[in-house]
């Protein structure tokens, strides 16, 4: 378990479930990611409805088994660690958004 | 599709899965609303537990049908098309919340 | 009823669905303090999947019983009545995170 230091980020990152990276779940792809380079932790959260650029509007209690929900993926860690996978994330994503907050506190 | 440019804010409203608007779900009347103005994106999610104002804890576990879960509904654009919507959101809710935070990037 | 006056603050604190405070979930304990502490509100949002600290990737689809996914709860108050538990929070809590993020509107 690596020691956390200093402030900490919160980045969230905005996708589709349906979303693919390399014939892989983009969702699965970006945890993967972020775990192998260390990060001190990721969450996804999965919304019941939700529209993106492409003004649908999906709904979990319609389509039970879409696979087209909306994603909040949520980094926590330094900026210089959540820096060194940016990169990654711009070139896996095609439409999303990333939106960086204020600071953590750790506890 | 609707091209985003410039800097995008991610807007964040607290409300009750039972609110109405109308005879209608509030949640699903903002949805309609942010995508009828052409918001870039909207996103509901459901909290598993909670409490407001009013102080009742609603849990999912125990009252799995309850309309009463909070929900949090996301939305990003920029700083202008949001404050086109803003005073709509405002007469259609009754005590909910509104937390606007920093800037996104798009990718 | 409390009366919400002056600006409001969004804290939202990162933990596992299996932690534990004297023999009690951990989320329970939090919000039931909250509760009693008469703060305004708190939502726990529960994440499909994750990793924390010791790096577990845990998953709802795989392990749909688990106690492990990641949880956020958010809280919405004044900056003082935030700082009344804070002392209670970090005591509660063992590797977990507290974010911060700017003031809410209430409508």
């Amino acid at each position: 378990m690596r020691k956390l230091e200093g402030e900490l980020v919160l980045m969230r990152i905005f996708i589709g479930e349906s979303d693919r990276w390399e014939h892989r779940p983009l969702h699965a792809a970006l945890i993967e990611l972020f775990r192998s380079r260390g990060l001190a932790g990721a969450t996804i959260l999965r919304g019941v409805a939700g529209f993106g650029p492409n003004s649908v509007v999906h709904t979990a209690s319609i389509l039970r088994l879409s696979a087209g929900l909306p994603l909040v993926i949520e980094v926590v860690d330094s900026q210089e660690h959540l820096d060194l996978v940016l990169a990654d994330v711009d070139r896996m994503m095609s439409g999303g958004l990333i939106d960086g907050t204020g600071p953590c506190a750790e506890v």
